[in-house]
């Protein structure tokens, strides 16, 4: 196998044009053999195999700096840079990232998972090595669906002043992960039909060049005139408006052409945008026939495409799609919103329904949550699924054009709290912090399915903003006997003993079932509140709590630092309520990759650590 | 006087056209006069006043939808809707905003505040209008310098999809508040030579014309020709690339045109840009010629242009702006990045010094803080100037591009804490709680001039991610003698006493030293802390400080909600320290305009309501 000749970087280059073309169709091989059994994503990965092994033929590591943008596409990367034992650990925990780290390799220049961050960041790059008078070379890749995210724009406006070399690789395969949308994707689109393109300027040459004696002389005529003519004849005239070459169209799977057009971007004095065309999911055919199921995957069968692993009970992202759909059949003033995520919030069956009450404006965070509000200000009640981790792009726009006109807007907080294999840049675990600092935000959270539907009803029925916040995974099924009506700012009082508290948030419902089982089988008295708002606090509850309680024990998937919990000891200390809080949460770092079982255990998150704490806390009280 | 006659809405239009160009004349005059008393915006309004005129000319109030993008320009607009009185009271406390308020007036359909947002709410009010099967028209004006902001982008990639009726006004006056920088500025300078375009374009006409019998036939095949090749013959390519319809460019200073190319953008079926052309400052000569200095302006001679409050005493901000340039005398690694704000940010100077390691990326607070990523990445250190309200836009970037790596970066936060006239959307209050939660970050605060040039140097020395945070106006010149170098995570004790503990934070070092003296007056003992450090929280001087103290009194001006206070009082909860914690802050609501210090007695942070609560506490405590 060639593949195994590949040991570190740059090993690459020794190879030959024949062992290069086996070499991709190996990765391709490898690539699909891992994930079907570890999962992750796959469809971006087998597009950008030629891509990647051009950029490293015509690179040099570590010295050059090469960025991914969200970075999810950068396995072929972890391959040739010595990583390959590495897969069969991928996004486990303790394993490899899904997503460059620098602290995994030399070769990876920046951390990315976000979206619209590589030009930001390579532009840094430049930058820095123009003051540092160094010479290497500095690479940003990024997906056409990426470019979609304001910052990109913000970046490639600024590119363009650059008097050094930067070389910008559009990786287009027209998607987003699910299919892209917007005027630049139109734009681009016509440039991918280059054929049609190609066919057109030659047209106009070719009249031109009829004009017995004058053509020519036209034709120079047009190609100097700088601005505004140019576009006849060169295409990404938008690019060039800015001031940034463009060189492309060019086949994202031919690696000849490939390498010779990134050695002529490298000889550019200025920013340069090459445009690479791909297609996602190239070489496997499920994955090119339905790219956004294979965008991000579980362990599937090689054979059929099928996943191998299939839950049997609805996810919170399933409730949340079928109960949305539901009220929107009744209410025709419901409108939905998503950022390039319609298949992962849930909303395609929204869409399907309702078209002309849908938007999917790209991955666009900062626009989606303003818009929402423009919505809202104009009549509607529109409802803005967004995942936790990326909400973080619209806290401006949430605090300041949503909240501050008090707009009754509903942020469908999806993949809220810890979300597993892709780590650190997803786990959701800041949004009760963020949106509890923000005036007029009212934040609730379901502890199982039943109340994630009524929750959602009464968040589109509310006439302010309001944040539902769930997580990924299965619905819990448990508790369906507690359905006490959804009352503004109450919480709901489960089990009602004295001593011990367990007050917890949404999903960490079964795990604080568990706490106090294993509390009251140790032989303490336990009560269970399920906190249902975060914002705004039920103070009653505390105060009647405080009565025959000594310790509450908060329980949430979310940072302790402007948590929950924090709250619920704040109100317990100014009120000077008797009665000690333990905050159980996630201490003030970030999470890595890796199943949630292991994470939660890791961060103390589990039933044996918050029993043990409780207990031993319990016990010092009552030393006292 | 014809503005006289301007009572309400759509007065306007009984005027002939004589008389509206008397009425401009008289609303620059009326303008230049109150804001030369109140101060205000006045650039930005001069430059606007014939394109708002038109504008009121053309569309119906309040059924029609006028948004105005950062919405300090929208002082013509207010005269014109009957709030000419408003203007004594302008920015004042409880007089009218400075900014759009649906509060105010039903002509203002929606607050903003913060830039690039007025597409995205426009769109959101059209799409409600086609939903609910309206008839009026939506507006959005947009200045160029807004137009360097992504979101504005992320919304004109969404605009164009649309299947009905949206103007969007560029208000191009070639500015931010400082010159416009990236090649979006320079791509609409071309347009703005207007002439020289369409002489090329009648050039190469002309030239085809020549061709006996074919000429007519080459323009009119290159007219029809969609993409590509319509950009020989029509300007603001740009824009028609993302199917957004360009008209223009037109002069912003001409009524009668503008009415004309409005009613024109008014029969389009889908989104349309209608390219403005206006001189900021217009009609006044020293805004013409400095409309930087003019933009947002203190009360000022009408005659010289000169203010009449002129402050004896250096702001924070020139303070940092001396420090940092002497800084970077000595390392040749330090470069600095403004969002459009040289001048505000104090960074003018800096760029002076250091042109080749100054960077005004626009206004693109998300862009800059992953720019700066890069910059750290790459081996230099960043220091990035930015108002505490703005940097919220790049709360994700903070969190996910800096501290996710533990970069060094240098967070500047001017403008923190309650900044005045400017309001709601402008109060830096919200900083030390989003900050707080993000992991990695550290926060330090100064308490007078001294203190911020020593923690200016710590925090460039410093080998992570740290913010600094400084108010607006003039640095405090007190507490000179207490300058004990800058240790990391270590507070400042003032004065030990026991029994009450007044620590606070930054600039609230004046307040909290007349709070203690108050407090000893009352005949009680009291010790003085300057938190220094907000992240990381100083606990072994809570735990020492606890031993004989039974009082904390936490002074900050930020909210509450995740604040210092709040963070004193969960160590002091979860530590079981026994002493009792007050925090005194920002109650979780957005505070409006007016002068700072009977904000700050709004809000209960002066030294009398303080002092009174401190007593209260403390005889309450020991009644105990």
């Amino acid at each position: 196998m060639i593949l195994e000749m590949i040991r570190q970087a740059n090993d690459i280059k020794k190879l030959n044009s024949e062992q290069l073309k086996i070499l991709a169709d190996e990765i391709r091989q490898f690539l699909i053999e891992k994930i079907s059994r570890t999962g992750g994503h796959l469809a971006s990965n087998l597009g950008v195999v030629e891509l990647t092994m051009a950029l490293h033929l015509t690179l040099d590591f570590p010295e050059d700096k090469l960025i991914w943008d969200v970075g999810h596409q950068s396995y072929t990367h972890k391959l040739l840079t010595g990583r390959k034992d590495g897969f069969d650990q991928l996004r486990k925990y303790g394993g490899m990232s899904g997503f460059p780290k620098r602290k995994e390799s030399d070769c990876d220049a920046f951390d990315t998972g976000h979206s619209s961050t590589s030009v930001s960041a390579g532009l840094g790059y430049v930058e820095a090595r123009e003051l540092l008078h160094e010479k290497h070379t500095v690479v940003s890749v990024i997906g056409d669906g990426s470019l979609t995210g304001g910052m990109a724009y913000e970046a490639l406006n600024n590119a363009s002043r650059l008097k050094s070399n930067f070389i910008i690789v559009l990786n287009d395969n027209n998607m987003s992960i699910s299919e892209n949308v917007g005027g630049m994707s139109r734009y681009l689109n016509g440039i991918r039909t280059a054929q049609a393109y190609t066919d057109i300027k030659k047209g106009v040459e070719d009249t031109l060049m009829k004009i017995p004696g004058r053509g020519e002389r036209i034709i120079s005529q047009i190609r100097r005139t700088k601005s505004g003519i140019k576009q006849l004849l060169v295409p990404g005239m938008f690019f060039e408006d800015m001031d940034i070459t463009y060189l492309g169209p060019v086949d994202g799977h031919d690696i000849r052409k490939l390498v010779k057009v990134l050695k002529e971007a490298k000889r550019v004095d200025h920013a340069v945008l090459v445009h690479v065309l791909t297609k996602k999911g190239k070489g496997y055919p499920p994955a090119e026939e339905n790219p956004a199921k294979f965008h991000g995957t579980g362990p599937f069968d090689i054979k059929t495409g099928e996943p191998t692993e299939v839950s049997t009970t609805d996810s919170y992202t399933q409730v949340f799609s079928k109960v949305l759909t539901d009220i929107a059949k009744k209410d025709d003033k419901v409108v939905a919103i998503t950022a390039a995520m319609a298949d992962g919030t849930g909303l395609s069956s929204f869409a399907k329904h309702f078209p002309n009450r849908f938007y999917d404006v790209g991955i666009a965070e900062e626009h989606a949550m303003t818009f929402a509000a423009g919505l809202a200000a104009g009549g509607m009640k529109p409802v803005f699924a967004v995942y936790s981790s990326f909400l973080q792009r619209a806290y401006d726009q949430t605090l300041h054009d949503v909240c501050l006109q008090n707009l009754p807007v509903v942020i469908a907080v999806d993949r809220a709290g810890l979300v597993g294999s892709d780590g650190e840049t997803h786990q959701g675990v800041f949004d009760l912090s963020f949106l509890s600092t923000i005036p007029n935000m009212t934040v609730i959270s379901p502890k199982n399915r039943w109340e994630m539907a009524d929750m959602l009803r009464f968040a589109v029925d509310f006439q302010y903003p309001i944040a539902i916040r769930y997580p990924r995974g299965s619905a819990y099924e448990g508790m369906r006997d507690f359905r006490a009506p959804i009352e503004y700012g109450k919480s709901e009082i489960l089990y009602e003993e004295e001593d011990i508290a367990v007050i917890f948030v949404g999903h960490m419902a079964e795990l604080a079932d568990r706490v106090r089982k294993k509390i009251k089988e140790t032989g303490y008295s336990c009560s269970l509140v399920n906190a249902r708002f975060v914002k705004p606090l039920d103070k009653d509850m505390l105060e009647q709590l405080a009565k025959d309680h000594s310790l509450f024990v908060t329980i949430e998937e979310n940072v302790i630092t402007g948590g929950f919990g924090e709250q619920v000891m704040d109100y317990v200390s100014s009120a000077k309520l008797d009665v000690h809080v333990r905050n159980i949460g996630i201490s003030d770092d970030y999470v890595e990759h890796g199943n949630v079982e292991i994470l939660r255990k890791e961060v103390g998150l589990d039933c044996e650590t918050i029993v043990k704490q409780a207990i031993s806390d319990y016990l010092m009280i009552k030393d006292r």
